[in-house]
């Protein structure tokens, strides 16, 4: 027996979107009061009413909103929130803030609604995206058909490891570009450079390269993961949807993701952090090959990550962690020029075990967002990690620099605080390239070395630009 | 066909207990030569090699360790690791950490070895730990039975809500004592009070009276959860767990706990951080009724957290999370007098959505924490939360005070710092509830109150010990 579905009309169609969109409407007044009124208890319903949203919803004077505000006892409290000592400072510029804000310092001015205001729902175009791809084989017709159901939509950027001579196998059906030595030579010219995209740093040229705002970034070796229940992970949309919801950097939520479908803040949360920042980047992580050090590698050869925790959570202000390049997302526009390729071992080699780059990279990169008010998350979306057969025991001496590297890197990272004047990521990248020349310089000429490649990749980051791609 | 397993030797099995208790042994030099080399290969084998361990080792002089730490490339590298700007103290009377150590600042030298210490595989006896129940109604005779396999080897101490008049009905086979409203009474005395149990608040009447080492803490609406692969989760375990194994509060380790089996530091975590420190309190969650505020609660009457994430992580350095008090864990040594009831509204409900008191007392414990060098864990264990029916939009009045104060409270926890002669949980208290007073009490009443509470409570905490229990 068939069941006839009634179709939605029009107008239920257009409340919908309206309340899907509702926090980019600046003026209801030219709508007719009962329209008015179901996009106020859509909003409501949805849990997206915040303090902007209030204000135009009371400016319509609609009286059966203004009677239901009422009722429902929605106040505006604005209270301080977070201790004013701080030197940070927001980039309010997307006005993902709800409420009344103060350049200078942390402290600002929200609201307590009844509802919480989850903003992001509104799906990112495909043509927003980049997945860059790291290459050092040049068959990658498996890799790509193992990830085409979550690729295909987008467009990949494809880079070679300068060393790579074969041509890549690539199969049909990707809108892909392929970048080799001979591009990264042309966009770095004849100068002597300090900038290396040799082995899996090659991806950096991949960031250089894009025009789109999302980045996705997943290494060659990696192919998709099954989550808990058995399913394939679309590790692209996961990184869209951390990337696209606010983060959470200055209370821990003890039930992870607020954000996330299902979930919310736990009982004591203040109401005036809930609206979140937003995020710039999203660590990712992998399942059977774990990022091990070699030491850890070399002791237990056979410790694989067999563990899937089902959590995206926020890392707090302040607390640096290590990131690792081979699974990432970030998000161009508001982080650009702090993923680079700065920090350099003098016998690095190509294996992931024998770089600290993207370690130090991560580091920056969560320097800046705590100083510009942006979010980092890590957890999902995990990849399945291939590989293995590699001789931890002989990497050893080449990762042992770098593993001895950290115990200087970690405390200057925790303590660099950047000037009030620095207030764009590049901004922020410069900064940090002077101070790690004065800090961490006079110790090690790696720091020194990695000081003049920051300022270089910045440098790039604003000529690549016009650079045809 | 049966197969015939070979008992272990004796020796086999004292080496193995050797190696498990290895960091408690400080002379090896009466023990044959090959079993010293035995216990150096199986100490590096489990990863439990540290400095301080080596150094026992090396006195040995024995032969085949010295070429086996030479062949292997062992070597000491003490090396500053923490910014030395932080006024914190700790407290090392355990022997936690590995290496020297500079009482004064976080700065101490640490040590690289190939291998890490993961320390506290020591089963703890039950007769470390108490289990506190607070007790809302009187038949708890399946509350108990569904414990009974968790709880049975331990001593409970059950707790009744002072206003609860009918017997308790408790089923046979545990070893128990029941507080009721007249010992509070004695032991509170007949001076006035700002201290108060009632409500689940009585289950800090537990805490007080608990000679034990480890406090388990669960509510009486609190039922064994389920993991991931359907088995009752036994939280008094994974408590215990949380507890006698190292916090890692400096650093983010982005593949959770790294001292739980099979998992590990992720490539980049400074190993002079990897010894950790001592984790003195354990947050457990809740499947099914999730510990929201009423708002939430009555905008989603329907959420349930039906998500079981399988992850135990440290809260970072600093960070301030929203402590729930239904089910908990604290080492009563370390943190003691820290757990205590002391911010009450005016309009305090007996219900968890009417009363603030944890998040209050949560963020305080991790204020002591974080200045005395102890972490705080969040995560695992969950419990199956039953209920419900209550009228969140009733509550919503009384919890609507608390959500207020929140606002100013969150930032003062975040902004307060201890001095360097706080070096116990109740010097840290007595110093808090001096900055409360201070910074806190002009504006609302209800904080000069709590850190009158506060005091009571360290003077209550040092006579409870002298009251038969």
């Amino acid at each position: 027996m068939s069941r006839k579905l009634q179709p939605p009309s029009l107008l239920s169609l257009a409340i919908e979107s309206g309340i899907r969109n509702i926090s980019r409407i600046p003026d209801l007044s030219s709508l007719p009061d009962h329209v008015v009124f179901d996009l106020f208890q859509g909003t409501v319903r949805e849990g997206k009413l915040n303090d902007k949203i209030l204000k135009v919803f009371i400016a319509t004077e609609n009286k059966e909103v203004l009677t239901y505000i009422q009722r429902l006892g929605i106040k505006r409290v604005v209270l301080p929130v977070l201790p004013t000592r701080c030197s940070g400072k927001f980039d309010n510029s997307e006005g993902l803030l709800a409420g009344g804000f103060c350049n200078s310092c942390f402290a600002f001015g929200l609201v307590f609604t009844l509802c919480l205001d989850k903003m992001s729902d509104s799906a990112v175009p495909d043509n927003e995206v980049d997945v860059v791809i790291a290459v050092l084989g040049a068959d990658i017709s498996s890799f790509l058909e193992e990830w085409r159901a979550f690729f295909s939509r987008f467009h990949l950027i494809i880079v070679k490891d300068p060393d790579l001579k074969d041509d890549l196998k690539i199969p049909n059906g990707f809108d892909h570009v392929v970048y080799t030595k001979s591009d990264m030579d042309r966009v770095l010219g004849s100068n002597p450079t300090k900038i290396k995209f040799s082995g899996y740093l090659c991806r950096y040229f991949g960031y250089l390269m894009s025009r789109k705002r999302y980045i996705i970034s997943i290494d060659d070796d990696c192919f998709p993961a099954r989550d808990d229940k058995g399913l394939l992970v679309d590790a692209v949309a996961q990184h869209v949807t951390n990337l696209t919801t606010p983060a959470t950097p200055f209370f821990f939520n003890t039930l992870y993701d607020p954000y996330r479908e299902g979930a919310d803040f736990v009982r004591g949360y203040p109401f005036s952090l809930r609206t979140g920042v937003e995020c710039a980047l999203s660590c990712g992580l992998w399942l059977n090959l774990a990022d091990y050090d070699t030491p850890t590698q070399a002791v237990k050869p056979n410790l694989k990550n067999t563990r899937y925790v089902d959590a995206v959570m926020t890392v707090p202000l302040r607390t640096m962690m290590p990131m690792s390049g081979i699974n990432v997302a970030f998000d161009r526009a508001l982080l650009g020029p702090a993923l680079f390729p700065g920090l350099q071992l003098a016998g690095e080699g190509k294996l992931r075990w024998e770089t600290m780059e993207d370690i130090w990279c991560g580091m920056c990169a969560k320097v800046v967002c705590d100083h510009l008010g942006l979010g980092v998350k890590t957890g999902l979306p995990y990849v399945w990690r291939k590989g293995g057969g590699n001789d931890a025991i002989k990497s050893l001496k080449k990762d042992w620099e770098g593993v001895r590297l950290m115990e200087e890197v970690v405390p200057f990272f925790q303590s660099v605080r950047l000037s009030k004047s620095a207030v764009t990521s590049e901004d922020c990248v410069i900064e940090i390239a002077g101070i790690v020349k004065q800090q961490l310089g006079p110790s090690n000429p790696i720091f020194a070395r990695a000081a003049d490649a920051l300022l270089e990749w910045v440098q790039l980051w604003r000529t690549a630009g016009s650079v045809s791609s």
